[in-house]
């Protein structure tokens, strides 16, 4: 008996152990007591019921946090979670809390729990420091992973300074940023706000960590968004993104209608493209890239001080005349709105920030995530194979356009373009960086060809 | 022994019948011979080979159909085929031939077979005679139905002027026609052209029809196209649609910005709306209906004279100030392109027959689907709850946009309407016919409201 009960636990033992016999998880709720955690802020109600912790809102409180008594650097965690409809929350890591900073507020990396119609889970928010970080709107497959209603499957890497998450086993965020190294992790009851009622819970449970013999998930197509400067994660580097700007000097680049960098205005400083004041002209000194592209994703940094006016261009064409000024292509705007005139000109505010200059104006921001002149802005231009065209401005879609189409041609016949035949319509173009006479800067030019 | 062979003969009998008892299917095939069929017109070759009727083609012969030589009025019928990639076939059905039409050339309506990416398989061809009648890109799920290199089942069900297709159980076509009440059955094999070749095969089997006790299938979503003079099918009626113009007066319908239809200009001829020609000019006179309508899907058929003008408009708000001119709405421009000036004006052709006017030109179809001045065209335009709107024209869509986005203001704010603040962006506004001067005609108006 002795001998069968041996090998019964030996075979048991075996059947638990994982494919990657390396794994070693461990267990982070002993499914009956919070031994481990400590609540920090605001005074919701944490219990155990049933082996899962359950959350249940307050009012009068503000948010909430069960965190690990704990600091993890280098990690793999999940949990299952099942929270109420409209009840916000999220999953703190890398977290901090200070009697400095904002009186032992906790802030720091927060995977989302968002289960409305934004479907904004899996997203990265840094909790009372920065704000969204990774919106998945960039990510449609990702907006699809999170079930209302349901358990569901929450996977945070955080290695280096690669932070990925995943929500029943889809990838939704890929993000690169080193601000922290090493934090608690949390279990956020958020204070009552909107639609969200007293007595709200949420569950968590299975929750577990790995920190040692860490083996990262295989590349994917997450799309990344790098938060570090001029870098190319492996993950960038995998999907086929290239640098447009090195960082240090102006490689790949030359005066438009030229052939070397104009003498004057252009300056590589700390790390970013410097675009120094003249005239508030188009100067006719623009640059561009010594490549043309055709189907491209472009993403890249821009930074405005005040009044100021620029422009990121694409489908450039040097054979169209300017007559001396800018080089003639389809335009991201880059535009202080509220201090340049030229935002209320053209047509329906088609010259407002982000827009197809004096075509289609871009769909406006929230005031939440339009940034302060001197904040640096994230943008982002799709072109795809079949022509389709999205500008993107701090993780938003704000203008979608078919290249080429019945309706592209009525708003160019219509335009300050009309006198270029083939305007915008080429298989490839440079990418132009405007100097409208302006201080500009630019970081983070990176570009990834789509076939 | 007899007893049970009876037995077995019984209970085999009993399992062959369908659930439909009353269903009387006649083999029109007997799987060894081509007995009850013939051969007319081309040079094609037809066998029989493994229980399938195989026909190839062959060079240098026009069109061949192998006809039933028995003539079918109502009837359900069945087939399954097999054809290879890119060789285009049909079925024709209440067909004939007779020697002082085209020599005998045969001629009627035809199910399609198109294994090609245009995918307009199921829909209803008028062979020799009238050319296409029921086009299926207004039925996207029809369009999916064939499955290219496979066995596809066919069904055809004529019942008195309804005229119904399936394939492999999904409804492509539904055409209400009474120009043919009875003719032969053929299976075609089409003469070479495009990137068809020499020894090409098409595979027939399970060739049955139903003539008594007839039980027409249910009525469903498939779109109707009524050829038939302002009337509603049994189909049209069970989805809601309704006619604007029944075809005997103006009920329904005033004069714009008035209480009453206008003295002059517009009179109903033999089942049909005849606007009569003045100087050419916009007379102020257009008709509008009486109801409103938000979304829409609105079906038109219209006839030019030579160098006509005219329109079709929707959210048309009377409340903005036209100086005594054309009711101010969202345009279905009706236009001999040829002969009127205005197809040149306004900004790449947004002025033609089909644009939306002055804002978006339309698609230019293939010569083939043009009507000839004084022959009647079909149109159509589909307002979706979400906004999309869209222009379709003789069964191809032309015109598409979203009313109220930003690329729609943007089109606006630079057209003859832009000094009307709200231009098409009302919830509801009403059907307008434009007198433009010219002699045009409309008839078959019809409206279903959409959800």
């Amino acid at each position: 008996m002795k001998n069968i009960a041996f090998l019964l636990v030996f075979v048991v033992g075996m059947t638990q152990t994982t494919w990657a016999q390396k794994e070693k998880w461990v267990s982070l709720f002993d499914g009956k007591t919070l031994k481990g955690w400590k609540q920090l802020n605001g005074q919701a109600k944490y219990t155990v019921e049933n082996g899962e912790i359950v959350g249940t809102t307050v009012a009068n409180t503000p948010n909430s946090f069960l965190c690990t008594e704990q600091d993890y650097g280098d990690f793999i965690f999940e949990v299952d979670l099942k929270v109420d409809d409209a009840m916000n929350s999220g999953i703190q890591f890398r977290s901090l809390s200070k009697p400095d900073y904002q009186n032992g507020r906790v802030h720091g990396y927060q995977m989302e729990v968002d289960p409305t119609e934004r479907a904004w889970s899996g997203g990265i928010y840094d909790e009372a420091r920065r704000d969204w970080l990774y919106i998945p709107n960039i990510n449609p497959e990702g907006k699809k992973a999170f079930k209302i209603g349901q358990w569901n499957h929450y996977r945070i890497e955080a290695i280096g300074n690669v932070l990925r998450t995943w929500i029943n086993g889809i990838p939704v965020s890929h993000l690169i940023d080193d601000m922290t190294a090493k934090g608690f992790i949390s279990l956020q009851v958020h204070a009552i706000y909107g639609s969200m009622k007293e007595g709200m819970k949420i569950r968590w449970k299975n929750i577990r960590i790995q920190t040692e013999n860490l083996k990262p998930s295989p590349t994917d197509n997450c799309p990344v968004i790098n938060l570090t400067l001029n870098t190319l994660s492996e993950q960038e580097k995998a999907q086929g993104v290239k640098l447009l700007f090195n960082g240090k000097d102006f490689t790949g680049w030359r005066a438009v209608h030229g052939t070397k960098m104009p003498e004057k205005h252009w300056a590589v400083v700390d790390g970013t493209i410097n675009v120094s004041p003249s005239d508030g002209s188009e100067t006719g000194n623009d640059i561009v890239t010594t490549e043309q592209y055709g189907a491209f994703e472009l993403t890249f940094d821009f930074k405005l001080t005040e009044g100021a006016n620029s422009g990121v261009k694409y489908f450039v064409n040097e054979e169209f005349d300017s007559g001396g000024k800018s080089g003639i292509g389809l335009e991201f705007q880059v535009l202080d709105d509220e201090k340049h005139p030229d935002a209320k000109m053209g047509a329906v505010g088609n010259r407002t920030l982000a827009s197809l200059y004096d075509l289609i104006p871009s769909y406006k921001l929230d005031k939440r995530f339009q940034r302060k002149i001197g904040d640096w802005n994230q943008g982002r231009v799709v072109v795809y194979p079949n022509n389709m065209v999205q500008h993107w401005l701090n993780g938003f879609k704000v203008v979608e356009y078919e290249r080429k189409s019945n309706i592209y041609n009525a708003l160019v016949a219509r335009s300050k373009y009309e006198k270029y035949k083939g305007f915008g319509a080429a298989d490839k173009g440079n990418i132009l960086l405007q100097d409208h006479g302006n201080n500009v800067s630019f970081k983070n030019i990176k570009i990834k060809e789509l076939k």
